[in-house]
């Protein structure tokens, strides 16, 4: 447990996702911190692309929607990453950002729409999930599983893991809730919400109760506040809701919902995911 | 009504999203019969784009996972198609796709992962929505809106649209149930899920009780099933499920669920749109 918050610039987590400006080329750089079963969580290389873009001098407008296509894994070093501008609108912005190595080439390949959001009627149908209170809820204790799990603060309220070392004999809900924040708080934006909407335990191991092969291969996610409103919400740890629908032929899906304590809904987060079982 | 089923190939669908290679190049036409409120319906697009790439040679493996971002209205007439394989793996490809008018530069780029599936651990955790049967729904008559929703035959059984002259005093349910098929019966391939995906009202139609400028910004839909298990479903509608979470600043999301009359999930859907009310 930390007292203190952050600045978003000091953070681990933006030393990590941090990037620079070479010979018109955004470079990055994987981190062990961050590392999963084969190569970086997922969340750190969307992450890592999504402040590239918001970091290009012609960006113009706040996240809307994010896909991130993980095409190979990322190998531990450097890697360029190519911003393309693909269309401009009045009010929005269609970008393209490519992820590459010299020896695997694209490693990932991500597509965001970024809009400068206007006052309208506005109306929340989703309902505030009930459960329990933050600061009531028991931090998932270290299960010495990859290291990007160290980075964040888990606090299951619903559906927490049982990893077994052998898959339960009736398959589990893949449906959970749980609070997730920084392991050092920060400020959570659009960044650490790329992130974050990543950072569910796979369905598969809810499911099974087993750590079986898996990784994500298409992930999107859409904001539904901007980036003043995330600001003024000043929140570090999200409530985070996700279930499943389908686990079939070697792929399964995931959705995702991520909430204020407020009952305010930030984003929601779709992906498709490879699995061995 | 009508009691025989096209062939595909025959079918008006198939003839309006036909594609042609020519220098390389793979080309295709708007069509009269499916123009929304300003250009095509966003499902023809999006099963053009496909369409091409389930025609290119190099292609290898069934629609896993499909992304399109509406990036301005195709003007009518001819487009070009320039499909790209960003990635291949063993048994998956990443392919993007970019949809261009010389007029107006990119007006849709999508981004496909294909997948040759294999036999795992199989396991649905969604439940079957319970509904009136198709042969006991009643269609939704034309109601002289867009000329592509006369190309396909809505019957709903929940949520069924109320669009009125003036929006309703209090918002109603974002949640309907529909089974959706092809005016003229055609089997559903993934060309045609594709579609149907975007053939959801708009939510905020249903959640204001009136028609308010709309349009698809980012649609994303996973297939749960293979080409040759959804051939073998032999399905001419689906039921469609869809739902909303977020009306606000300009933009509003959207959920769908596609299933078969037998309880099964063919493929889920993801959009966010831009709306003004």
């Amino acid at each position: 447990m930390h007292d203190t918050v952050l600045k978003a610039g000091d953070h681990p987590f933006d030393q990590a996702t941090r990037v620079t400006l070479r010979d018109g080329r955004w470079r990055g750089e994987t981190s062990d911190d961050y590392r999963a079963f084969i190569g970086p969580f997922g969340g750190f290389t969307a992450a890592t692309m999504l402040r590239a873009l918001l970091e290009h001098p012609d960006r113009a407008g706040d996240p809307l929607a994010f896909t991130v296509n993980f095409c190979a894994p990322v190998a531990p070093g450097t890697f360029d990453l190519d911003l393309h501008l693909i269309k401009a609108n009045r009010s929005s912005q269609h970008w393209s950002i490519t992820l590459s190595q010299d020896e695997i080439g694209v490693a990932a390949f991500a597509t965001v729409v970024v809009a400068q959001r206007r006052e309208t009627w506005s109306h929340q149908t989703a309902q505030p999930p009930v459960t329990t209170r933050y600061q009531d809820a028991k931090v998932l204790p270290d299960f010495g599983a990859a290291p990007w799990i160290n980075q964040f603060e888990f606090r299951f309220t619903d559906g927490a893991p049982r990893f077994g070392r052998t898959p339960l004999v009736e398959p589990a809900s893949a449906h959970s809730k749980v609070w997730i924040g920084n392991a050092v708080p920060r400020p959570i934006d659009a960044i650490s919400l790329s992130a974050i909407a990543d950072a569910f335990f796979a369905r598969v191991f809810h499911v099974r109760g087993e750590v079986v092969p898996f990784g994500t291969v298409s992930m999107t996610t859409y904001f539904h506040v901007d980036a003043a409103e995330l600001a003024a919400e000043n929140a570090t740890a999200v409530l985070g809701v996700a279930d499943a629908n389908v686990f079939h032929k070697s792929y399964c899906d995931q959705t995702g919902e991520l909430w204020t304590a407020s009952g305010r809904l930030l984003a929601t987060t779709h992906q498709i995911g490879y699995f061995k079982a």
